[in-house]
């Protein structure tokens, strides 16, 4: 059930520092990255797919809230590539497109049974040139975010509720 | 299976113009979109589900390609509150939290053998403009998208794929 795993799905900050992701798991959660709906089609993204201990580690230096790095076997860095919109009507929308396509990274991930954790680049600057000078990506990338994945070292169980407060009914 | 919804999944734009989405189906999809992670768990959105004709039509008349609501039974407006991340370090990053929440919208309602089509509002200004007037939203409110939901009238089946060319390996 897709409704189970999105509720089961939470931020998962411990990992087992021995675990690993192999490079089927990795293909199988990119897969679904990339089934994400996107404005008119335009599949505006990259993936980077990050295992080697020292790039993690850089990340972990200069980004406050990705210290769950350390331990985690690999990371996603999801870059958008906006120009590939430009002057269509899906102009603009990449962030929504990305925003999909990572939502299924951390779903197809928690159905594999590693955990996650979305940690935000864009709109940070700093996050957004280290990010750029680390992975020396060329000036038509916008890093959007960076994906902790590992084997988890604490227990899955989602903190996400209904809020009825938060909805509107138009009938 | 996450995945094969996930891959199942399509935009639909052609609904039965007498199919019905109940409220215990949009109780079952909002639910799963409050349960996408959001920066620093500060949940930065709020949901208007419409079913009222009048109400959609309006949406058809000024968005160029929502022409779908004419025949879709429901659609859910997502809307975004930046101010809720205003000085924290989740600042700016209600675009990943929303489109989260809205992929996870799609996800819950394709299992529910329900059709859906995400159409952006942000950040075209009219789009924004007309939906604040429609709904009549204050100013601290950035409409996201709107979602149709209803009936499929065609067949499911996603045409996305893995594009090894998409992905760069750092080992």
């Amino acid at each position: 059930m897709v409704t189970e795993i999105i509720k089961k799905r939470k931020s998962i900050r411990r990992y087992n520092p021995n675990g690993t992701v192999t490079d089927a798991q990795l293909k199988q959660i990119l897969e679904a990255a990339m089934h994400a709906p996107s404005a008119c089609n335009t599949r505006p993204w990259e993936f980077t797919v990050i295992r080697n201990r020292k790039v993690l580690d850089k990340f972990v230096e200069f980004h406050s809230f990705a210290k769950m790095l350390k331990t985690a076997a690999a990371a996603i860095v999801v870059c958008a590539l906006p120009d590939t919109q430009s002057g269509k009507s899906g102009e603009g929308m990449w962030q929504h497109d990305c925003g999909a396509a990572t939502q299924n990274i951390l779903l197809a991930a928690t159905e594999l049974g590693l955990g996650t954790c979305w940690c935000g680049l864009h709109p940070v600057t700093e996050y957004m040139e280290q990010t750029r000078r680390i992975l020396n990506l060329s000036p038509d990338k916008v890093p959007f975010c960076i994906i902790a994945i590992g084997e988890p070292a604490e227990d899955f169980g989602g903190r996400g509720f209904y809020d009825e407060a938060k909805v509107t009914w138009v009938d």
